[in-house]
């Protein structure tokens, strides 16, 4: 009936949704999900019959955004900028984000490296308000590093104040970052974080729903947050007013089952009256990094790992399995050192350590990495029979 | 087989008691418990038969303690500083210290005009660091009065930093405290509070399980902080340190089934690192006096009152029925105001004010007092016919 997932007409089509239906439009997600993607394509196209659930007036707007979709044209722009777009059944899709429901992104524009399913599946969320204060974005910084070099991606929304604070953290300890933004991922906003941004997409991933050159609006902030809520296995928020946006990424956190967290701060600022607000209601207390991934972590993350590799070796991307084989086998290595061996950047080896590390191959030690225990057996039977 | 409650002989036995055995000790209780207070006191008076659960050499130490004790003498003594003993079993014992077990004390020495059991039913105590910072003074202060504000007596130790300045918070809202001390209550400690512990005595309460004269010990202070914990329905610390004494006195209170509140501070003060390890495990945060009477207060605290009053007004000691009768009908009064129409002592206003708010007849209006609604028929049909 409709084109599978993962074929060209599948891709197009998804693409032409991402331009024709807004982020987080749950109706446009039941129609993919009742129709597939090829007959809402098909139907908006021609613009009969009309889809159930949106008036008529509603309908012909669809219709006229669907005539000036040019998802190959959008293809091709993105690849020129190095983004890819990334659709539920890819294989670098994080299955996580199908819990928004009818909510999920029709698919992801990605800039950077690193795989995004891997990098999501140990990523925290340190959002809160722009307008922050001093101690908070001290706090959201050493929060953010202090997870990186615990091994752990920091995922944030781009803005200024906390959002900034947290990604440079992570930067700044030669970490894994993630910003997730509300318009074409590329066009940075704020324009005054576009160098960081672009840092961003160089050693991390920059992550959007909107397709390129869209502008942000009210809304699509908001339904920007679902999108870092669910990719994550918790959100901090390091302060917030109250009734700020970062608060609503938490509760949308909370509602999707994932951990909700937030850092406390003078009860005479305002700037922290909208966490310890969350706090109180439903929010667990946390003051750093250690206390972030005692709880996001799985059991036993603060003994030393007990789990072997999740993934055989030969499924690994050879750019992956390159860095892999560049470990010294009974020592810790930095950076450099592995990506020198591994005959790549530093940048491309960071992001294939963090792949490596979500997969349980590789785990940080002070600044440097090294390899499991569990995985030194396979990856030395792996080298002898790959 | 001894003297009942209430009587002369267990007045002078406790009083003994008090002497000899230090505060908090289980064993002493036990004994009390097991054989009361004229068999005990006989036992140690004559030093034989030794009591059970104590070495030899311990019990030679209490017989000759023992010896050493006159309690006509403390007696007198204390009365004419203005001091009373309280047992358990008199009108004005706090049934809530019975929660202690054979730890509870012996009796408590009492300094100041308003009834004790009254005040320590709608108390809070508010505790933290003595090396406190200006954040955490602050906020004692402020919590203090609202507290007081909203009819609520605070409880605090007497000492420097965070115990000050929440007497002082009370004091300065022309509200009701308590300090509850680890010494003799006619020798002030620390030397360098005497003042405010005697402006307490004036216009609160100072209450302590030691005789007079007595010092404090480090123990003492420990054990000091389970009465603070007993008394009152629920304790907030303020500013703590990891392995701070005040920290104690919250797990104290949690374990008599009290409410055990925090207020947060920044993650980077060492100040704050305790009360936010004690959030994180088994305390409830607060930000401000509010959110304290809505944990603490009946359900519908907030709500106008909806009870009656709970002792008959020809219970009330004449001092708060002269009291009652001086707040007018339909408005509020300021204490001044209330002080003069009663012919008596700002003070001793203050002091039956809150014992009758206790009970429910009048409730803190802005800066003033007012009859609650529903006592105002009692008190009309009081007034004609007492």
């Amino acid at each position: 009936m409709s084109a599978g997932s993962g074929t060209r007409e599948d891709l197009l089509g998804r693409v032409f949704l991402a331009r024709v239906i807004e982020p987080g439009d749950e109706v446009g997600g039941r129609w993919v999900r009742e129709l597939g993607v090829e007959e809402v394509v098909r139907r908006l196209r021609t613009g009969a019959p009309a889809l159930p659930g949106v008036s008529a007036e509603r309908w012909a707007g669809l219709v006229a955004r669907a005539g000036r979709a040019e998802p190959e044209r959008d293809l091709d722009a993105a690849r020129e900028a190095g983004t890819r777009f990334v659709c539920p059944g890819d294989a670098e899709w994080p299955g996580q984000l199908d819990d928004l429901g009818d909510g999920r992104p029709t698919g992801l524009w990605v800039r950077g490296r690193p795989g995004l399913r891997m990098w999501a599946l140990r990523s925290v969320a340190v959002v809160g308000a722009r307008a922050c204060t001093e101690y908070g974005a001290h706090v959201a910084a050493s929060l953010a590093s202090g997870l990186a070099e615990r091994g752990w991606v920091v995922v944030s929304g781009g803005a200024y104040g906390i959002d900034g604070a947290a990604h440079r953290g992570a930067l700044a300890a030669g970490g894994a970052t993630v910003a997730v933004l509300a318009c074409g991922v590329d066009r940075p906003y704020p324009r005054g974080h576009t160098a960081l941004i672009n840092r961003i997409a160089e050693q991390g991933l920059v992550v959007g729903e909107l397709p390129p050159g869209d502008h942000p609006t009210p809304s699509r902030f908001i339904l920007r947050n679902r999108v870092i809520a669910a990719l994550t296995r918790g959100t901090v928020v390091v302060e917030a007013a109250c009734r700020s946006g970062s608060l609503a990424t938490a509760r949308a956190a909370r509602r999707l089952g994932r951990f909700t967290m937030g850092v406390p701060g003078p009860v005479t600022s305002a700037l922290s009256a909208g966490v310890h607000e969350l706090l109180r209601a439903e929010a667990l207390l946390v003051t750093d990094a250690a206390e972030v991934v005692e709880l996001v972590g799985d059991i036993g993350e603060l003994a030393p790992p007990r789990r072997g590799p999740v993934l055989p070796l030969d499924l690994l991307h050879p750019a992956a399995r390159q860095v892999l084989a560049a470990l010294p086998g009974g020592r810790a290595a930095d950076v450099d050192e592995i990506a020198r061996d591994a005959r790549t950047t530093r940048d491309d080896a960071i992001a294939r350590l963090y792949e490596l590390r979500a997969l349980g191959y590789v785990e940080r030690h002070g600044d440097g990495w090294k390899l499991t225990r569990q995985a030194l057996t396979s990856v030395r039977t792996g080298r002898g029979t790959s």
